[in-house]
C-alpha cells in the first residue's frame, strides 16, 4: 500500500522508538517530566515565544488556544475552509460558546487585513465582540498553501489594531517554513499563539505543541486539564517529539514537497485529471474530467494499492510524507494511470 | 420627532390599551390565561400550524426555536446577514452550543436550494451534522426584501430532502404577506416553524409568536421556561396582541409600504443619496455620494427631528410604521433635503 | 375554587389595569420607556441599590444575575433546596456552564458563614473557583422562612471575605420584610444583587426586578438581551409594577401571613395532618399521618374546590395571597376537614 | 525522596519501555493502530463489556462518558466528594451543560439505592431530568474505599429502575478488585460504562480505558475526538498499557495494599496522628492531634524526603504504589516519627 491519505500516518523510526524507551520521565501534571519540560523549552525557543505546552493532539491544542484567548460568547474570525471550523466538530461553539464568523479567503486561504477590518464586530448590546482571529498555515483545504510571513504580519497587524489577538493553526507550520525557506519563528512572530503538530510531517507518533506568552500558556495549562489533556509520564511520547524537532528532520520536509511536486505533475498529465503544482506536501487532484467521482476514483485506486482521501464531490487529496519514497511516487502515478485507462 | 429608527417604537393605540385593561387573565405557566390561550390558537390558525407559543421577545422566540430543533453541537445554516447571526449576541453558540455556517444570500437575502445542498454537512467523526436551516422573511439587513413563497418552498424542500428542519425568522412576516399579497400561512407552509413579532409593524406593545407542530411547541415551552419566558398573567400583553392580528391591522401594513416607497423616492432624488425602491417598510439609504458617513448624516438628521439607524459605514436604515403618517414622510424628506443642502 | 397553589396566580386589580391602559410608554430596548425607567428608579431606591432592571420573569432575573456575576466554568454555592437549583431547569449549568455546589441549609434554609467557608473552593489547576454565593429569602422550599438581615449579613460577610459576590433570590423579599418588620433595603444591604417578583404577593401581572450596582446592571442588561428579555413598550406591564411597589400594597402582605397562620393552625388541628406555624404566606402540610399521599390528598381537595401543589411524597404546599380572603381560609379548612373525614 | 503523593507518579519499567519501542503502530484515528486495537479488545474482555476506548487521561474518559450518556441540560447524580465533581474543573457543567446533584455518601463514599431514588428528578417543565448516576470505586476522597459488587449492584439497580444509566469512575478499579478479591468484571457488571486508569497503580506511563456497549463506545469515540483525544500512533503508549493489564501486574496491587496497611499502622502509632486501616493503597492521616496543619506537616516531611498531598486543613493523603518498597514504608514511618518528635 502506498498510503497518501495523510502525513498523520507516519510511523516513528528506530531512533524515535529508542528515545521513547530511554526517556527520562516524571509526572507531567506536577510538571516533573524532564523530557516534556525539555520539549516545551525547545519548542518555545524554536518558535521565539516565551513558553510552550505539549498536547496529545492538534485539535486539543487548537481548542485550548481558542478558549484561552476568548471569553465565552465572543466571535472568532476564521477562514471559511479552516480546519478549526471544518474538522473539529464545532468545538468552538460546543465547548466554548463562541460564534464563528467566516471570511472567504482567496484561493490560497489568505485573509487580508481589509477582511479582518470588515469582519470585526465591536461588542455592543446586540453583538458579541470579536475575541480572536484564527489563521492557518499551511492551509490544508487550500492544498497546503504556504503563506508568507509578510502576509501573516499584515493580517495580524489589522487584528491587533482592533485589540483582537491572533492564533495560528500551524499543524504543518514547518512545511510552510521549509517551503518558504524562512525560520518558523519568523512566521509566528506576528501572532500571539501558534499550534504545530509533531505527528504529521515531522514524524513523531503523538502530540502537538502550543506556544505563546508565559501568561497565556499558564492559563492554557488549566484549559488543557479541563479537556483531559493532563497526561502523566508523557515523556514517553515527548522524547520522539524532541527528535522530530531536530534540524535535519525539519529540513527533510523539502523532500516531501519535491515528491508532492512530482506526484502532481504526473497526475496532471493524465487524461481526465488536473492537479495544480503544490506549494508543500498536499496534492489536490480534480477528477471532474474523468468519469469518476472522488469516491469512485479512490475506490479503484485503493484496490490497486494507492490511498488518498476525498475532499469534495470531485476533489481528492494526496499527501506526501516521511514514509513515502521517490519510488512510491512513481508507482502511484503509474497505478493511477493504469486505473484510469482500464 | 419623526422616529424612523424601527417599527419596534410603535405605541399601542387606545383599543389596545383598553383591551389590556379588560383582559381576562390567569397564570400562563399553568396554561390558564384565557387571553394568551386565545392568542396562541389564533396565531396557529392564521399561520396554518398546529400550535403557537407566546414569547416576550422575538429574540427569545428565535433562540427557543433554534434550540428546540437541534441538538447541542450541530451546525445551523443561515444567511450571513440574518438577524439571528448578526443581532442576537451569538446566542446560538452561547446558549445552545451550535456552530453557525453562513451562506451568502443574494442581494435580497435569498438562499437557494443549491446553496443549502452545498452548505449541508453530514455528521461524521470530525464534523457536526447540519441540524437546522434558518431563513428570514422579510430580510431586515437586505432592506426588507419580501421573499416569495415559491422561493421559500424550493429552499425548504432542499433542506427537507436532507432531513434538515427549517425555521423562518418572520419578525416582519406580515409585511412580507402584505407586500406579496399572499396569506402569511402560504409563506410559512413549507417551513417547520416560524416566528413573527406582534410588536413591530403590527403595533402591539410587547411580544412575539412561535408557531409549529404541537410536539415542537410542547418542547419549545420548556425551552422558553429555561430562558425565563414563562410569564404569569401574560394576557395583559396578549390582549393587544390579539388586536394586532386583526385583518384590518394586518392589511394596514401596505400603508407603511407606500410610505416607505415615497420616502425612498424622495430621498433618492436628493443629491448625494441613493435609496432603492423598497419592497416593504424598510428604506436603506446610501450616503456614500454625500460628504457624510452614516453616523454623521444621522446626527444632523436628529438635530432636525428625524431619526434613523446606521447600518454600515455609509448606509442608513429608515423604517416606516403605524406611528408615521403621510405627512411625516413629506416632512422627513424635506428635512433631509434641507440638511444636505445646508 | 380557592386557589392556594401559588401567589403567582393573583390577578391584577382595577387600579393596575387602569395604570396599564394609561401608561406612558416607549421602546425600552432604547431605554425610552418612561414607565419602566420610573419603575427601575423606584425599585433601586426602595432597595437602596444604585440601579435596577426589569425582567419578564424571576427565573430570567436570577439567571441573568448568576451569569453577570460569574465566569463560565466557576462554581456557585447554593442551598440544596433553593429555587435556582431546583426549579430553573439547571439553567446555571445549561446556560452559563456553572457547577453548582450545594450546602444543606438548616430547617429554614439558612446557610451559615461556616458553611460558606467550608464550601468555598479556591481556583487551581483542578478546581473551578467559587464565583458566587446565592441566597434565598423567603426560602420557598423551607416553608417561606423569613431570614433576618443579621443572618444574611453574617453569611454574606463570609463570602465577601473570600472575594465571592452574593446574589439574593428574593422572589418573596417583601414577604420577608413584612414578616420581620424591617425595610427590604435592610435585608439586601449585605448582598451585591437581589431579585424580587412583582407578580407574586405584590399582585402585578408580570415581571421581576433585579437590583445592584450600576456597573452590574449595565452588564446584566446585555445578558437580559441575550436571553430574550429586551421587551419593547414594557411600560404596559411596568405600570402595574409601580403600583405593586406602593407602601400600602407591600404592607398588605401581613394579611396573607395572618391568613397563612390561621390556615396552618386549622389544618394542623385535623387528624392525620401536621402543619407548622408559617413565618410568611407559605403553608407546608404533611399528609403522612393520613392515608393519603400528597397527590391523592390534592386530588380530593381539588374535587371539593381547594387547590394546592405537591412538594414531596407526603408534603403539600398551600400559599395565601391577595386573591384569598379570610373567608376563603375558613372554607378551605372546613373543606379539608370534610374531605379527610369522608 | 519517597514519593507518596499519588500512584500516578509511577515510572514505566524496562519491559514497558521495551514494549513501547517495539510496538506495532498505525493511525488510531483511522482505527489502524494494532496495539491500541489489541488493548481495547483486551480491556473489554477483562471487564466483560462489548467494547473499550483508549484515552490520554482518566479525566477525559470520565468527561467523555458523562457526555455520551446524557443530553445537554440534564442532571447527574454523584457522590459529593467524587473525583468527577471535585477535581475535574466542573467539566460536566462547563463542557456538557449538566447540573450536578450531589448525594452525601457514607464514610466510605457509598451511595445507597434509597439515596438514588430520593435524588432522582423526573423531567418536567421546571426540572431537568436525571440523566446519569456516577459512582466511584475505589473512592479516592474516602481513603480508597473498595466498594463491593453487591453494593454497586443494588445502587445501580435503583438507577436502572428509573431508566437512569450508570457510569463507574474506576480510576483505581483494579485496586478494588484486588482488595475484594473479585474479578474487575464482577464489579462493573451492574454498570453501563466504566473508566479505569492504566497510569496509576498499574504503572503504565499514560492512558485510561473507557468500557461499555459497542453503541456507547461508538458515540464516545466522537466525543473523544471533540475533546481532542484522537491520537495518532497511540500504540506507543498502548503497548505499556497492555503489560499493565497482565494478570501478575494486577495481582501485584495487593503489595501496595499491604504497604499502605503497614504505613497506616505505623503512622497511627505516632503521637498526634491518626490513620485508620486503609482498604487499598490510600492512607489518610489526620494531623489534628499534632500542632501541625496538613500543609505544615507536609512541608517538614518534604524537607526530610517524604512526599504526600494535603486533602484538607488537617488531613494528609499518602499513596503507596509500584515504585514504593517495603523499605520505603519503614523509612517513611521513621522519618515522620523523627519529624514530629523534633
Amino acid at each position: 500500500m502506498i498510503d497518501l491519505r495523510s502525513d498523520t500516518v507516519t510511523r516513528p523510526d528506530d531512533r524515535m522508538r529508542e528515545a521513547s524507551a530511554n526517556a527520562e520521565v516524571g509526572d507531567d501534571v506536577y510538571r516533573e517530566d524532564p523530557t516534556v519540560n525539555e520539549l516545551e523549552t525547545r519548542a518555545a525557543e524554536l518558535l521565539g515565544k516565551e513558553a510552550a505546552l505539549f498536547h496529545p493532539t492538534g485539535t486539543m491544542a487548537n481548542q485550548v488556544a481558542v478558549r484561552t484567548h476568548t471569553e465565552h460568547g465572543q466571535e472568532v474570525l476564521c477562514e471559511r475552509e479552516s480546519h478549526v471550523v471544518k474538522w473539529e466538530l464545532g468545538g468552538m461553539a460546543q465547548l466554548s460558546g463562541l460564534q464563528v464568523r467566516t471570511v472567504d479567503g482567496d484561493g490560497r486561504g489568505v485573509i487580508t487585513a481589509e477582511q479582518v477590518r470588515e469582519g470585526h464586530v465591536a461588542e455592543d448590546l446586540h453583538r458579541p465582540g470579536t475575541g480572536l482571529l484564527c489563521l492557518e498555515n499551511t492551509h490544508n483545504s487550500k492544498g497546503g498553501a504556504a503563506i508568507a510571513p509578510e502576509t501573516i504580519e499584515a493580517t495580524a497587524e489589522a487584528a491587533h489594531e482592533l485589540d483582537v489577538p491572533v492564533h495560528l493553526d500551524g499543524a504543518r507550520l514547518f512545511n510552510a517554513a521549509a517551503a518558504l525557506d524562512v525560520p518558523a519563528s519568523r512566521i509566528v512572530e506576528p501572532v500571539d499563539s501558534a499550534m504545530f503538530s509533531l505527528s504529521k510531517g515531522l514524524g513523531a507518533p503523538v502530540g502537538s505543541m502550543l506556544v505563546g506568552s508565559e501568561a497565556f500558556v499558564e492559563r492554557a495549562r488549566r484549559n488543557r486539564k479541563l479537556l483531559g489533556g493532563g497526561m502523566r509520564q508523557a515523556g514517553v511520547i515527548g522524547a520522539p517529539g524532541l527528535l522530530a524537532l531536530e534540524e535535519e528532520n525539519r529540513a527533510r520536509l523539502t523532500e516531501d514537497h519535491e515528491n508532492a511536486s512530482r506526484l502532481a505533475a504526473g497526475l496532471d498529465g493524465i487524461e481526465g485529471l488536473s492537479a495544480p503544482e503544490p506549494e508543500t506536501n498536499v496534492v489536490l487532484v480534480r477528477t471532474g474530467g474523468a468519469d469518476y467521482t472522488a469516491e469512485e476514483f479512490l475506490d479503484v485506486c485503493e484496490s490497486e494499492g494507492v490511498l488518498g482521501v476525498p475532499f469534495d464531490e470531485n476533489l481528492v487529496r494526496f499527501c506526501t510524507h516521511r514514509d513515502v519514497t521517490d519510488n512510491d511516487v512513481e508507482r502511484a502515478i503509474e497505478t493511477v494511470e493504469t486505473v484510469l485507462s482500464g
